[in-house]
């Protein structure tokens, strides 16, 4: 326990425990036993999304792959709300940006969504997946958000479940002030259940799309302020304000836990 | 009255007026007739930060500048909330990054801070504010924030002035959750005066910085969530909690007034 804590932390498949056994990819290895000259007996933190981050010893530092063994947790699993973010896919570094920002942001599912006026028509989900793998590797988060399949957006609102809420981003300049419209909605409902934010293409939502968004039941249109919104800004400032009128951020902050460990890569805004 | 809106929208010197001429730079005019192959006659979209946006004529095409002249104001000079933004500089993308952001934001002044554990010694400021026209220009706002002149924090907290309040994001995990302490503030305060938001470096405060931010009359720590943000992240989610709480996304939106203009460049968050 006296241990300092160490330096590089790695998401890997689980599940960890202790004595378990993590196997690492050829590059995770690269990075380990080559990059960073780590040998059998020094220690790195792993955590796989569900069981919490462990220090783990290396025992093989094999280039194939290696070995780690896991020695104690370092911290318990925690579970953020139950927050989707579907958002038109962007330009190639503005989706990435996305996918970043929604890891840090503690969102649990990050859906792409085509719609009319969306420009980019292809997504790749394993450079999403690895930019929020490295964002959660980097800023101490526990959970890598799923990417699902790319969707078309009129499709899955066709199909959307009864109990999930929805704030969406109405470009119309219809939608209320999102913190008004959020206090409102959380007066009215009961506990807080599952919610999504949507945040529509650089071309707005079609006539089509907005009418199916109105007859949602669930469907909170709000309005991000006076001036226009890049589609990935407006991604951070809907997650920013949803977090903290709904989720975790209207809790007081544990006391810092892991002071000083990620601070090259890190900023000074969330608790350590 | 009955044109379309320009295609084209740039940040010029001013002042604007009704039959002002301005001229271009060499850049802006290479773009204008070169690029958009733009030719005397055709229209643009002028704005210069303190007169409103103006629908200007090509009045001559030269590539050293050419020149444009006023023809009727599209759009009153709006004026934001008196807002500061004291960052410590960041890698250089993510610097960038945070100049385009505070823009869109609607942020009137951009104050980049070396503090104790600031990472980056250098700022180029051109390059700042190249970033935030840019900004300006592609998502419809109407003033370009101030780049001031890169200072010690130490230097600034001593010569802070009383009126202004300051936002900061706490890392010690010590802050209120944003939205309560912004609420117990206005609550509490008389006119919303002027105010700053400050977003610490990747190492977060020194002792001696805290100390210095804990003595300030108007300082205000606030939490950002139990995850670890990096810096410009933070920057956007604590703009977006002060805007909605204090700011201007407070009013509902104004009616959308140039709806489809920006669309392939900007996001369909804010009303147009």
């Amino acid at each position: 326990m006296a241990d300092a804590a160490p330096k590089v932390r790695l998401f890997v498949d689980g599940p960890l425990g202790s004595g378990a056994e993590a196997r690492l990819s050829r590059e995770q290895a690269h990075y380990l036993f080559t990059v960073m000259r780590l040998g059998p007996g020094d220690a790195v933190a792993l955590f796989d999304g569900e069981n919490g981050e462990w220090r783990a010893v290396v025992a093989d530092a094999g280039r194939r792959g290696g070995a780690l063994v896991c020695a104690e947790r370092l911290r318990a699993q925690t579970v953020g709300p139950d927050l989707d973010l579907l958002f038109a896919p962007l330009k190639k570094a503005r989706t990435d940006f996305v996918a970043e920002k929604a890891t840090e942001m503690g969102v649990r599912r990050l859906i792409p969504v085509f719609t009319r006026f969306t420009n980019s028509e292809r997504v790749n989900r394993d450079r999403l997946r690895a930019h929020a793998v490295e964002a959660a590797e980097q800023c101490g988060v526990l959970s890598v958000p799923d990417i699902a399949e790319p969707r078309r957006l009129d499709a899955v609102l066709a199909a959307w479940p009864a109990e999930r809420r929805l704030m969406f981003c109405d470009e119309s300049g219809a939608g209320r002030p999102a913190l008004d419209a959020l206090a409102d909605s959380r007066r009215l409902g009961g506990p807080p259940g599952p919610w999504a934010v949507l945040v529509g293409p650089e071309g707005g939502f079609s006539p089509e799309e907005r009418a199916a968004l109105a007859a949602l039941p669930g469907a909170l249109p709000v309005s991000l302020g006076p001036r226009i919104l890049r589609a990935d800004t407006a991604a951070v400032a809907a997650l920013a304000l949803w977090q903290a009128a709904m989720g975790d951020w209207r809790r007081q902050a544990p006391q810092a836990a892991r002071a000083g460990e990620h601070t090259e890569i890190c900023a000074a805004s969330g608790p350590r």
